[in-house]
């Protein structure tokens, strides 16, 4: 089965990875770009049945940094 | 309007990154990952009414290396 896990900078934290996308867009042209967010997308491939608290405690863990990082599961 | 661009690396491009989070799942004691790939997402906050080709354009020119990398748009 495949998971998807979307892992982002929380709200508040500074994220000068998505500034630079933002700045870069707007220096070739593109308008209107009002914000820019830059995170992780990691697509596990999982025995079938693995539920989901065990990809919640693979997140806390290792794939996410909880103190400035949210994740969002995602089970396709 | 918000817009995610989800990056990954294509089908049969070296992951480095992926199989050095599959070890760590493993090392972790979490069994059944059978296969990890990394890639990025990008959430854009654009003018309304911008439409997909825009986006595309985006992509081709600085979101993604087109030559190693796959992209995929999802209007929210």
């Amino acid at each position: 089965m495949k998971v998807r896990v979307d892992v982002m900078l929380k709200d508040g934290v500074l994220d000068p990875q998505g500034e630079a996308v933002r700045h870069a867009l707007g220096a070739l042209g593109f308008a209107g770009v009002e914000g820019v967010r830059q995170g992780k997308v990691i697509e596990l491939e999982l025995a079938d049945g693995t539920p989901e608290s065990e990809v919640g405690r693979m997140c806390e863990q290792l794939l996410a940094n909880t103190v400035i990082e949210s994740y969002r599961i995602v089970m396709e």
